[in-house]
């Protein structure tokens, strides 16, 4: 099986937003063939699929939305649920836009789909440095998952986070550098769903920090 | 959030197999209660989510199905399509009946499902020491899980796998002396799905080699 394996392609879990943006433009640099998966776990704004969708064709990559809406039902959190606020985590709590399990989730599914096509790597848009609070998106969860996920399907599986350790503004600052700045403004940031960004929910106050520090403008803020 | 974490309650993945009915039973007698969990993820074979049902309501524990269609549809294999044969796995390769990542899913889901109810622990009756060629089912794989399912929702969960380093024989035994033996004629193990069993797929073979090293009569025969 190992001579099959796909070295030089890559599978990008794709959120609709900017970190996954610049991991495809990322991707599509260092792979062969790129093929991007979403995924609809029940999430309220479905703004997000449909900014993955727009920004997968722009690429001319195929792309495919994977529904899983066990998720959404199973947990309580903001993102599925619109009874519950929007709020960051008071000190020892996570903040209620967590969804319990969700990354580990989305990368074994993603890791199955990757396997069916003998595809071993996997990016994520993952990232520890302005990591709001998500213990799924810090590099000890994702080196674990790897080891994980190569023993239960027998597969060299290699999940790739090239913004893990970079701050919002040097992200940005890699799009420009990858020439794919134009493509963020068909991302989707915001927690509240709107267009244009509410600019006050953690996740819009945390790209727009991104953009200032960096000394860049952003695409989507134009756009509107 | 760690003071109310119910340590003397257990989640129990139940496939409606003989293992996980043993370690259902077990898991009775040690914690003080036990909720049953069986995922439908396409499996041809509804007599093994029936077989669960029955089990768990004869020893009045609530029980519920999830429902993972995804998984049927991303993979290729025996249990979930009749096109493809029931094989066990030839030098180097997988059984035809292996279902890539499930018991990854089922452990990630049941985790989700556990630590919305505050409960760290979870059962499974995965076996190494006649894992049928599944790398899903051993230990190691086991432990890494449970360090990724930690990491990703900072919760101490605690997989429990009473089986693991049993042989089929010693599994029956231990059935036997746990007092749940008659429970086994609800149970459901064969691969082709019928009633009486075949008696001829691989996972009939090792369950009636298991009753004859055991020196004990398998009560699924008895009540066919």
């Amino acid at each position: 099986m190992a001579l099959s394996v796909k070295n030089n392609q890559t599978i990008v879990l794709h959120s609709g937003g900017q970190d996954s943006t610049t991991c495809l433009v990322w991707a599509m640099k260092k792979f062969k063939k790129v093929l991007v998966v979403s995924f609809d776990y029940g999430q309220r704004h479905k703004a997000e699929l449909a900014a993955a969708r727009i920004i997968a064709k722009k690429l001319g990559v195929k792309y495919e939305v994977i529904p899983l809406p066990f998720l959404g039902k199973l947990t309580k959190n903001a993102l599925t649920d619109k009874k519950i606020k929007v709020k960051t985590g008071a000190k020892g709590r996570l903040p209620t836009t967590f969804v319990d399990g969700r990354n580990m989730v989305f990368l074994t599914v993603a890791a199955i789909y990757a396997k069916q096509k003998n595809i071993p790597n996997l990016v994520a848009g993952v990232c520890q440095t302005d990591f709001s609070g998500y213990p799924d998106c810090r590099d000890d969860f994702i080196r674990s998952i790897e080891k994980t996920l190569r023993l239960a399907m027998e597969f060299p599986f290699k999940i790739h986070t090239p913004l893990m350790f970079l701050t919002k503004a040097q992200s940005v600052r890699l799009m420009a550098k990858l020439g794919g700045m134009e493509l963020l403004k068909y991302t989707h940031t915001c927690y509240e769903g709107t267009r244009p960004a509410c600019g006050k929910c953690p996740a819009c106050k945390l790209r727009s920090k991104g953009f200032r520090e960096a000394g860049m403008e952003d695409p989507l803020l134009k756009a509107c």
